[in-house]
């Protein structure tokens, strides 16, 4: 059984199957503005790019700014499948997202609410809203499903 | 008078001086092989490109990474005339930068020596080599000579 979630979390979650079909490790992300738009979306890609900075969260934020023609996207909010590391993070501050929403925590290579917790550091100048574990359990199933088969 | 500097770190500050003169945040960056080759060069351009992800490490890392046709920078220096931000110092890290040479700290941003630690967290998973100070009063004269023209 299947959670009804956000529009912009499902196609996130697209995304993150799409990034597993590639044999990518299996994230995606949307960023969508405050209506709920969808403006830019993206799965991993680090190794079809070759570019160890190529999750999904940059490219989606990278492809947002280049299509609203700013580095700031204001009132725009980021919706991903799995908690953000640092450097992906690090880059929602810098784009001013409002409302960061993501599935499962990641325990190994988190950053919002594991590890540095940037977004309570004296150095973040931007913290977003903070919206955890809707669709966690079908974010989790996919990424252990990803790391059994990989294994065998 | 000017210190000598390693060549990878005097292209850093060419980069640096080159991004100011574009009116970005003067920080420029250089991968190079152990040797001391320079294999990629960038300066800061989140303006210019209107990417909140393009700061010089960034762009240097994603050059090089397309030109060893790899997302792992194995065996390659970071030289950088600003202390990484998160976002660059996690980027660092998933690139396997074995040195990591920065000149000046950057207390109001910085994850190696201030704020989050990155590479003294448990969720790191590679931390570089870290040599910083080099050529810090030049850095430091920089970003300081170009804030204050911002200002005025």
């Amino acid at each position: 059984m299947r959670l009804n979630l956000p529009a912009p979390l499902a196609i996130a979650f697209e995304e993150a199957e799409s990034a597993a079909l590639r044999r990518e490790v299996p994230v995606g992300a949307v960023v969508a503005d405050k209506a709920g738009n969808v403006i830019a979306r993206a799965g991993n890609r680090t190794l079809e790019l070759k570019d160890p900075t190529a999750h999904a969260e940059m490219l989606a934020i990278r492809a947002a700014a280049e299509i609203l023609g700013s580095e700031r996207l204001v009132d725009c909010d980021l919706h991903v499948t799995l908690e953000p590391c640092a450097m992906c993070a690090a880059a929602i501050s810098f784009a001013r997202i409002r409302r960061l929403y993501f599935s499962a925590g990641d325990e190994k290579m988190g950053a919002v609410e594991h590890g540095p917790r940037f977004y309570s550091q004296p150095t973040c100048h931007h913290a977003p809203d903070v919206y955890s574990g809707l669709g966690e359990d079908r974010a989790k199933a996919m990424l252990k499903e990803f790391f059994r088969s990989r294994r065998s």
